[in-house]
């Protein structure tokens, strides 16, 4: 049969989705497949409480996950296996698994089956704070060029830091490992059979750059002598063009999931970015995902190093093309903070006789008012703030309470607070340097909150453009299965011919933006206040 | 019948109460007699709605209440009006009607019963605001002695604003005026047919002290050539001695309430100051009372003026004793505003299961935890900031907030944020050389939260007895009877015989007094951000 349709996993960290995209016409299939992962982030390893500070998974949940939602997305949408002619992957970044020559993860090995750092290491696992002076102290003592595009400095949740702490904490994992491998990589290898590296997760969170190449070695061995060659040795060399063509499915993976040894299998995608696909990748676009938490990243071929961001990357989504990564690490988390403990019976009994949620309650509640009416400014940092100050101690600050403020007051008080943080990450692009043409809007509040979205135009001055499709992440890796296979020259193209539609349009109202304005001066007064 | 007991009423805002208290066994008969105002704060005179910072008063409400409130409690307590020896009155302070030279209230005659300005003018009428910059420029243009004794400065509060008001707006009442008095005053005479003319009211709000008289001629000309002479000329000359005796009840009072004509009148008192007879007039007794605001009012021989407070004034309880009047605009008040706007509906249910009140689940949660352990700090300026800062517009502010926080959290943060406020005003007598040697506490929330006097306790490192009555008030205005029916030589005396005992004692526990101290510097550095 002739192959049309491309599939795009979206690798989370506690389940996996996949979607299948008809890149003929341009249009998601209706149905997707969800495998939450069994074992999940494990509280114990051979009868032994991890700390804290840990975040290990098992293998198996997404060997298993690879394989369910592959047979799964093709079964529910009644397509043939062999009509796939491509498929990506996209993943949480620096989620490491080390494995055995034959890619055979290391806890499968009974002399490991005990031992946590033979175990997937999460993207927020940060069992090597211990060593992070260390590993930032050598990097400025040698002046590293890699620390400029890390945004905020080394952070934990890198490559490097994970490395230490294998190689200081369990040498022989280290030493028994023939790969090291990002959790994505990995699941390529697995498809082809063959070596595979994402330039992706290369470039945003192991140090690496096309033109600079990967830290030095001379700092590796600072770092530990057996880590002088770990690029090499143990991550499989020179990283390949993220979403570009990896090889085709083997033999034994076709078998298992019903794909043909001809589907095109591609380099992996860091979650975070792919829905830059779907929603567009030009140059100057905006991207800003509002959900849990808060997205706010960049691409630009203007490939310069900024601070104030979690991190950037070059060719992390096309050839030359940089993706800065900016956020708030606290967004509809705090709006269900604030509904569940903050708000009286006498709202949710309203709520329920109206037959909506507290949330929308609050929201027709605060939408009646003039901007600063409430008189509250509060800094959303109930989950410590990740960009522009990227310090996790830091904690909420609300001023202005009256006796006569209601729910709906600190409600509305909330959402401005995430929207300031967010022009405070866009101001932080446009005083270096990297000007904002467009913003593209993505995310469960973006769809279903006017009130959010109405005030982030008048707070930012932006139009916001929301992206039609609720499975933008999965659905923007899918189109790199129709780069991986040759139906585009590459990811520019892909994107151009089978990026998604816009819903909903927000203008900015230009009373509310000069009210804002006087506002977010309040706003930045605490935050540099609070924030230093 | 042999005379025993002393009455005791207090003119609030809203009401009047009466109480009655056996002088020889010093203590209090079980009932009281309440009337509440039927006119209370005038909306509307002669048709014409009044403006929102008008607060007028009828003065039938208060003639009404005088003759009700001491049959009533003469009644209720089956006693004869002849077994009374002794009256007193306290009422709010600052609280203005003009009179004919037959007491009869201006308002009275049909000419001036359309005229707002021949009412009752409370506390806290506002009316003068627009006079305000002239009143404080011309007294520091003559550095009026007084001005040093206003704690934060001339208060529009104060009487001389309202004389101003009176003679610029409606100068007709100002000149068919015979005197313009204060309440308290204008009762006792109602009650003896003399004149009357308390120290209390005179040296807390009108600029007047022992030593150095009212405040000048030439300041008073300067606001208005016709006001050269008013202290003399309206309100009826040097002040007599507070809580000393006044007169007899008249013939007509005496038929019209019962009492006989041998009962003996005292010059009245403040509200806020006549707690101190009832907890002990001592020098360096300070008395704390919670309720919907609080107060922290100091007793001293030294005489000293200072800032930071809502004003001082001497002979207001005992020849040459100072008392310093300052609190917090917002305590219970706060406690409510959370109850009503913050606590979820599982919270309700839970205090319903448990037949209590959502305070005291809130506290039984609160009471749990180490001090510090929630994190937040809070600024409990919900309603401004009376002392020491004298600044209404200021706002409530709370930072620390996490995901985690709970209303519990909170809830014990507010209290906290209302015991750093005392201990603002506790450091601010202390540094201006007033040393507290002992703190009694009153209100209805001193009476039932033990988490909250605790708390207090630790912040305020001072040992807090809790007076046994929960009158403290009218039984101290009460006292004033049996120093004017000669049972007593002075205040002082009458105090120290009649005053109540001490029901529970709260020690400062050391741990908590060191934690609470760290915290207390984190509260200072807000107060100071937010304050200035």
């Amino acid at each position: 049969m002739k192959k049309r349709y491309t599939i795009g996993i979206d690798f989370g960290t506690l389940s996996a989705r996949a979607v299948l995209l008809d890149a003929e016409e341009g249009k998601a299939l209706s149905k997707d497949c969800m495998y939450v992962y069994p074992h999940a982030i494990l509280k114990e390893i051979g009868g032994r409480v991890l700390p804290d500070n840990y975040a290990l998974e098992h293998p198996a949940d997404y060997i298993e996950a690879l394989e369910y939602v592959i047979k799964g997305v093709i079964e529910n949408n009644k397509i043939d296996g062999s009509e796939v002619e491509g498929i990506c992957i996209d993943s949480t970044d620096s989620t490491l698994i080390p494995v055995d020559e034959n890619n055979v993860p290391l806890c499968f090995d009974p002399r490991f089956a005990d031992e946590p750092h033979a175990y997937v290491k999460m993207w927020k696992h940060h069992g090597a704070e211990k060593y992070m002076d260390m590993i930032k102290g050598e990097a400025e003592r040698l002046a590293e060029h890699f620390v400029e595009r890390c945004g905020s400095g080394i952070s934990v949740e890198m490559t490097i830091p994970k490395l230490v702490e294998t190689i200081k904490d369990a040498p022989e994992v280290y030493e028994a490992a023939h790969r090291i491998l990002h959790i994505s990589d990995f699941l390529v290898r697995l498809l082809t059979g063959k070596e595979a590296r994402s330039s992706a997760f290369a470039s945003i969170k192991d140090g690496w750059s096309r033109d600079k190449g990967f830290p030095s070695k001379e700092y590796m061995r600072s770092l530990d002598a057996r880590l002088e060659n770990v690029f090499e040795e143990k991550m499989g060399g020179e990283p390949m063009l993220a979403g570009t063509f990896a090889g085709c499915v083997c033999k034994e993976w076709a078998d298992r999931t019903g794909l043909s040894t001809e589907t095109a299998v591609a380099f992996g995608l860091v979650d975070a970015h792919s829905s830059f696909l779907i929603a567009g990748l030009e140059d100057g676009l905006a991207l800003v995902s509002v959900g849990t938490s808060s997205g706010f990243n960049f691409n630009s071929f203007d490939g310069k190093a900024i601070g104030g961001i979690m991190s950037c990357g070059c060719d992390a989504l096309a050839e030359g093309m940089t993706t800065y990564d900016a956020g708030l690490c606290c967004v509809g988390d705090l709006f269900d903070w604030f509904v569940k403990t903050g708000v009286p019976s006498a709202y949710e009994k309203e709520a329920e006789e109206k037959g909506i949620s507290i949330h929308k309650l609050l929201r027709q509640k605060a939408q009646c008012q003039a901007v600063g009416e409430h008189g509250l400014v509060a800094l959303g940092w109930w989950n410590g703030n990740r960009c522009t100050l990227a310090n996790s101690t830091l904690t909420g600050v609300m001023v202005g309470m009256k006796l006569s403020t209601r729910p709906e007051d600190i409600y509305r008080a909330l959402i401005e607070a995430t929207a300031f943080g967010m022009k405070n990450i866009m101001d932080n692009y446009t005083k270096n340097g990297l000007d904002i043409n467009k913003i593209k809007v993505t995310g469960g509040i973006a769809q279903k909150d006017p009130l959010l979205m109405q005030i982030y135009a008048d707070v930012l001055d932006k139009e916001l453009c929301v992206i039609d499709s609720d499975q933008t992440t999965a659905l923007g890796t899918a189109i790199c299965g129709a780069v991986a296979s040759g139906r585009f020259k590459n990811t520019l193209e892909a994107s151009e011919a089978l990026c998604a539609g816009v819903s909903k349009t927000y203008t900015p109202i230009p009373e509310n933006v000069s009210a804002y304005a006087k506002i977010f001066e309040k706003y930045m007064t605490l935050h540099d206040y609070f924030g230093k």
